[in-house]
């Protein structure tokens, strides 16, 4: 998985400066799957990786069973995305795709000093809004 | 869960101007079980806030069964905190806190424009160390 931190924008956020809200993946209720991506990612240049994320991310939404995303990451490079999915056969099928095997072969090469890949099944989920 | 963006020196990371890095965290072989927690966090004085997250990682940290925490945060705000745990009882017993009950009640009315809190199963993980 090489799309953490893709542009705000394909990540349905508000626009303007300063004004960037990240969304909530408006997951269905559990059971599905997550897959939790920590990761730092070590400094250079971003241009190629940010263009390999914005592309991750558009396959990832065109896989059957694709739920949701959610990223963050701080100034010092440690991320954490987490993608939401129906299945694992949802997973596989990501996981297994030829140009995301490419972009996975570049993220352990180039792009992240560590990472910790953890696929867990969600039980229970709530939300809170402040009024 | 308001212990999302604690001091950094907390979590194990090495100190040192611009050369901190968040530590994975060095969980066990699944299965174990995780709490993603994913917010918005509102513009405000972080003073009480950021106590409060040190005090609630100091005190998950005292729970039996706690194995870990990895967290990030957008400079716009969204955090992503997942904290790894030996099974529900655990996790049972670290929301029930008084303490972090009072936490949780901040995080509601103050400090959280919103959040996402899932509880899932960990089958599966890899790790990734750069050469």
């Amino acid at each position: 998985c090489a799309f953490a931190s893709p542009p705000r924008r394909l990540l349905g956020v508000e626009a303007g400066p300063r004004a960037l809200t990240l969304s909530a993946a408006l997951t269905p209720p559990p059971p599905y799957v997550a897959v939790i991506f920590t990761n730092h990612k070590v400094v250079g240049d971003d241009t190629a990786y940010d263009i390999t994320a914005a592309r991750m991310l558009d396959l990832a939404r065109s896989v059957d069973g694709f739920l949701g995303i959610e990223s963050a990451r701080d100034a010092n490079g440690t991320g954490i995305t987490v993608s939401y999915w129906r299945d694992h056969d949802a997973i596989a099928a990501w996981r297994e795709h030829p140009e995301h095997l490419d972009a996975q072969s570049a993220g352990r090469s180039e792009w992240y000093a560590w990472y910790e890949l953890r696929v867990a099944t969600v039980e229970r989920a709530e939300s809170h809004r402040r009024p």
